[in-house]
């Protein structure tokens, strides 16, 4: 059992929270909702007045923000952790952000001899729920075997990607093709749709060739060819398009920083930016396929 | 044992008959190469003098040519061969061409009688020899029924796509899916690589995660990642630039004809033809990975 | 005044066959359309019973059909034109199609001794009836010498853009390039929209500036920035999305066969299919800027 | 005559320098590099020991730094120039950075009763040094009467673009535009030459048509076609490709902050991120011209 101070308690870090104290940690949480921290206290957490409240004796400090700007003023500016922290905390950030924070934070935990790791998940809420989350982590050895138990009561595949910032560099490459895939699946279904081919035979043979991929196998996104996914459900749950937009943002910001050339991430972002653009952002990620149909 | 025909003996064509003589069927070739009847003719076929006497008494008749132009020309126009066979002879194209001119032979086959089905193929050259081709097939219930046991000596997965050019229309949907998967997994792992990290780690935390795809998991693109494939052997072997770059183009003639929108498509020949442009069309076209380098 | 056959009525051949009439010439018209002739006829061109009596001691012929097969249609097979004209008649096609039929339509003319140009144009419906067309011709020197005086009757910029299909490929060039421009305009300016700018501000610094191009200076998108083009008249008239992704297929045909790069014409291809798909293609291709819009 | 500081001595900032020099205005400046600081003291500016003893007194301020983080620091953190700067300073930022920056410093300014106005400049060092720049400004009416007549000793089109930050959103729409007008002509004519087409012909046709553009009026990408451009000169001078990829990754900030879709800019960004990460980063920009060409 750890002491484990929990910063950032929304659709994410709510559900995370939880499987903590499930697995017998003592956990402290921080957010500014008061109806989130509600949430985690029925679940069994202490509810902590404030961020640095809650680190006070912390043996872990995890925090689940919105972008690289809240990690920021939580670890270095307002709440300023890093140095409220004991010295032997580690601090993993679960955020998903740009590898250049994740890196400067490491380095300003390191300036205080302290460890950090990114470890950005994914998996969804679902996830998050069912204790089944993916982590990709950046940071030293020692600190990834030191991560790993608490990692483990939060999810299933925990990967170590690299040093500092390597989890976040690989959150960005997976998503971003991520986006490849589903934005290429849909419209490759939907031209076998207008030649009058089932999308459910072309699905199936695909899968069992060589354009076989993440999205016809588990997450189609033409309505009715699989059960239980978010295209079967009018495209609600799921993956949201405005966080596909956000990760795409994301890697275009790192492949600005490591002149790295992205012609189909960024064709991936094109079409996901234009279906957003319509009003389409609280949807499922895969109600991209709308967007190629023939409505003439 | 059936009395077939087979035309056209290239790469492909050649060991796809040798595989039927060793099913033990009654092979009569024709080709315009001499040599290329020579190999059949050792593996058992018959040589014919023409196309026309090789249909004499066929059962079935194959082809296996380079384009749409090539077998309009040996079905209607040149060697006119849909007016030699026999009313009760099954033509199977095994050609990659397009759906149009594929719908335009099944009818002409129609107006005379005679049952035709589009039969492409995936799997190589490796797949011809080893006899382990799969085959999309457009065409009736019952044509795809009499084809079934004759396309099961050369391949291992039949599908039936749907009617008459579906399994063109399902061949250019998967080609093209194959063309973004490539293009898109390698500037995924490149953009990695270019933020320090191991394009091995990257590929197996990816291929376990929601960036899953055939080239992950079967054809990775980065020399050194995975043994047995084209990367790892200087790009030499496997399916040539200029093969898909041909492939990409059939899949824009269905684009057009059919008005599907294809960005990501497009985005991919985009990339295969600068990518061919300078000089790499021969090699195999997972090399796409070097367009992305780093040579700064 | 010259004996001239004009074969292809439609929204551009009738009002460009009325004034060759208008210039003094003879004019002997055909289309299928009753309707089409009946117009032609009013104007003052002579009504034939076929195409082939139409050409009947015509020095010109001039041609203005869909697309490439009803070139090589009333060329050399059904109407077979070629047999039929005089040896010392100019063959003019200004039909907008693809540069491998206009090469083969010149070496089939060749072969029969007969000069022949393609000669496509640009400038819409207005101008085919003001006779300000341009046309982008290919040929020998002497057939562009021989072509000018009746080109000047319907057109004002006449090109000799080179040999024989050359015609075909400045106009697939000069289209490519105009999807671009209009698409990237469209997009540019709806970026500054979201940002708080004026439209009519930030075209004019455009215009100004670098990005300046043909949609800012004569065809400005953006509902309201100038006046008398189709975006401030609900996108009716002018060059229907429709042709524009016509021209696209020519653009990609033309890549295909000479292994031509053209990511950013893909691009465009793609951006106006998909606002194709929705049911635009009737409108004016300006309309395009409408898929950009934020709806959220 | 004003008495003006000037922080950012560079390629650009020298010359602008030396030009309000030129214009008899008392000109303070300040540059980390003694190098820079000497060249304008030849030009008859007087060296400041500091950027904060450069503004002592200063009617205006111009900055020209390299990115928004230099800005936020010699604004509001490091040198905090806005707590040092008169209330009746006028603050000019030329720099070329992203929008939420510049509207944040404008806020800043604001705050402490200070007018700011953004006002990145295009011209390139010739510009600059010539005193031809244009200027696209961001900031209240008032703001831009007062900076008019010093940017007019710099510059010969100065365009309000609206409020703050308008300046550099104007620019970072318009270079994106450049971006794409060069990547596409530099394409279609790459593709009119592998047609045999001369690229002075189709050029020359190009330009008195719908596909008329910047590039193709003062900047054609193809070598020998246009005199005193640098294409002809090697791709030497002119603007950088690694100045255009910079410009083109504000373009994508640009568009993730105002969540605009710009799937044009992103493909021109794709092309020129491929073509730098060949090493070609300190060639002139028009340089991508080269990528297209075929080398088999």
């Amino acid at each position: 059992m750890a002491k484990i101070a929990f910063v950032g308690l929304g659709n994410m870090g709510g559900p995370m929270a939880a499987n903590l104290v499930k697995a017998g940690h003592d956990v402290s949480v921080f957010d500014l909702s008061a109806a989130a921290v509600g949430h985690a206290v029925e679940a069994g957490a202490h509810s902590a007045e404030s961020s640095i409240a809650a680190v006070e004796g912390a043996e872990y400090l995890i925090t689940m923000l919105p972008a690289g700007v809240h990690v920021s003023s939580v670890m270095v500016k307002k709440d300023a952790l890093l140095d409220k922290v004991s010295k032997d905390c580690l601090v993993i950030d679960s955020s998903t952000i740009d590898a250049a924070t994740a890196r400067e934070m490491a380095q300003e935990a390191s300036d205080r001899g302290i460890q950090f790791v990114d470890a950005p998940v994914s998996g969804g809420v679902g996830g998050a729920v069912a204790g089944t989350l993916a982590f990709m982590v950046g940071g030293s050895e020692e600190a990834f075997a030191k991560a790993l138990p608490v990692l483990e009561c939060m999810g299933k595949n925990i990967f170590h990607a690299g040093d500092s910032g390597a989890g976040q560099v690989a959150k960005a490459c997976n998503n971003m093709m991520l986006a490849v895939l589903m934005a290429g699946t849909s419209e490759a279904l939907n031209m076998g749709i207008n030649n009058g081919l089932d999308p459910k035979v072309l699905s199936e043979i695909m899968s069992k060739s060589s354009g076989n991929n993440w999205a016809l196998q588990v997450y189609n996104p033409v309505p009715g060819v699989m059960e239980g996914v978010p295209s079967s459900n009018d495209y609600q749950g799921g993956f949201m398009v405005d966080l596909m937009c956000k990760d795409l943002g994301l890697a275009m910001d790192n492949s600005q920083a490591s002149r790295s050339p992205v012609p189909m991430g960024s064709a991936a972002r094109g079409v996901f930016n234009l279906h957003q653009a319509k009003g389409n952002g609280g949807l499922d990620f895969s109600s991209v396929f709308r967007l190629f149909n023939r409505e003439d």
